[in-house]
C-alpha cells in the first residue's frame, strides 16, 4: 500500500469559515421514521439561508442513490453507510458549511463514532416523537410495509432505536410544529455563535 | 429494502450558488503521481479565495485515510474509490462549491463515468507531464518504491495511465509553472462564467 501523506493546503477551514461568516459544524439529527428528521432539517435551511449562511443536507434517501447504492438494509451494511457519511460530513464541516444529517442512526456506537470523529464539531438533536405517532403518520407508508413484513430491520418494529442519552438538543417533535423545532435549533446556533443575526 | 424517495428541498442548488456568486463544478485534475495536480489545485483555491469564490479539495490522500480507509489498491477497490468520490463530488458541486478533485484516474472508463453522472458540471483538467519528469521529482519517493517492487500496481510503472483524449483543459505542467497552470484553469473558469472577477 503506498504511504499517505495529508496535504498542507493553503485555503484552510478557518479561511473558509470566515469566507461564509459562519463556522462550520455537523448538525446531527437523529429519531425514528417520520419523526420529523427531514422536514424540520429543510425548514432550518430556509431560516439559514435568509439569514445569509451557507448549509447542505446529507440526506438519507439522497446517499442510499449514489455514494451507499451498493449497500443493503443489514446491520453491517447500516453501519457502514453511516461511516461514510461521518467521513463525508467531516468533509463539508471542513469546507466551512452548516452540514446537516438526517439518519435514523438508531444506534448509540454509531452515534459515538460520530462524535469521536467530529469533536466538537458534532452537535446531535435528538427529534423525539413516539413511535405510536411516527406511525399514524407514516408518510411514505414504510410503518405499514414493516408491519406486514414487506421490509425487515424495521427502526422501531423489528430493530432497535437506542433513545440518545447525550444530545445537545432534544426536540419534542410530537407536541411542537416544523417551525417551532426549526427556530429551536437556529436559535441554539445563534447562542454558541455557529451563526450571527445578520438580517 | 425500502423504497427510496428524493426529498424536494427548499435551498437547492441555485439558492446556493447565487449566495456564493459562483457555479458549482466539479474540475477534475487527473495526470500521473507527481505531475502537480495537489500544487495546481492548492495554487488555484489561493486565487479562488482572494476573489471571494468557495472552494474544497477532495483529495486522494485525505479520502484514503477516511471515506475510503476500507479499501484497498487493486482494480477493484480503485474502481470502488473512485465511484464514491464521483457521489460526493456530486454532493459539493450540489451546495453550490467549486469542486477540486486530484487524482490520478487513469482509466477512461472511470473518467467517462464521472462526466456521465456530473453532465455539464463536469470539467476535466489533465495535467501533462511525461513519466521521465515525474519520475525525477517524485516528492514522496513512490516511484522508486515502485521501480524497487516495494509498492505494485503503481499508475505508470505497471499500471496503465490512458491518456485522456477529451479533457476541457490540458495544463504541460512539464513546461509551465505550477502558478501559470493555476491561472491557466482561473483565466478558464472566469470565461466559462463559474465564477466573475471581482477584486
Amino acid at each position: 500500500m503506498p504511504d499517505i501523506f495529508t496535504p498542507d493546503f493553503s485555503v484552510n477551514r478557518k479561511i473558509r469559515e470566515n469566507q461564509k461568516n459562519q463556522k462550520g459544524v455537523v448538525l446531527w439529527f437523529t429519531g425514528l421514521s417520520a419523526a420529523g428528521k427531514t422536514s424540520i432539517a429543510n425548514a432550518l435551511e430556509t431560516l439559514l439561508a435568509k439569514n445569509n449562511n451557507h448549509s447542505y443536507i446529507l440526506d438519507g434517501d439522497v446517499i442510499r442513490k449514489g455514494l451507499s447504492s451498493d449497500l443493503s438494509f443489514d446491520k453491517k451494511s447500516r453501519e457502514e453507510n453511516l461511516r461514510r457519511i461521518r467521513h463525508v460530513a467531516e468533509m463539508f464541516c471542513d469546507a466551512g458549511i452548516i452540514t446537516l444529517v438526517t439518519f435514523i442512526s438508531p444506534f448509540q456506537s454509531d452515534r459515538e463514532k460520530a462524535r469521536l470523529l467530529l469533536k466538537s464539531s458534532y452537535v446531535e438533536i435528538y427529534v423525539n416523537t413516539s413511535l405510536e405517532i411516527a406511525e399514524k403518520r407514516d408518510p411514505k407508508g414504510l410503518y405499514k410495509k414493516a408491519r406486514n413484513g414487506e421490509i425487515k430491520n424495521f427502526t422501531g418494529i423489528d430493530s432497535p432505536y437506542e433513545t440518545p442519552q447525550y444530545s445537545e438538543l432534544v426536540l419534542d417533535s410530537s407536541n411542537k410544529s416544523v417551525s417551532e423545532c426549526a427556530t429551536q435549533v437556529f436559535n441554539y446556533m445563534l447562542q454558541k455563535k455557529y451563526i450571527l443575526k445578520v438580517t
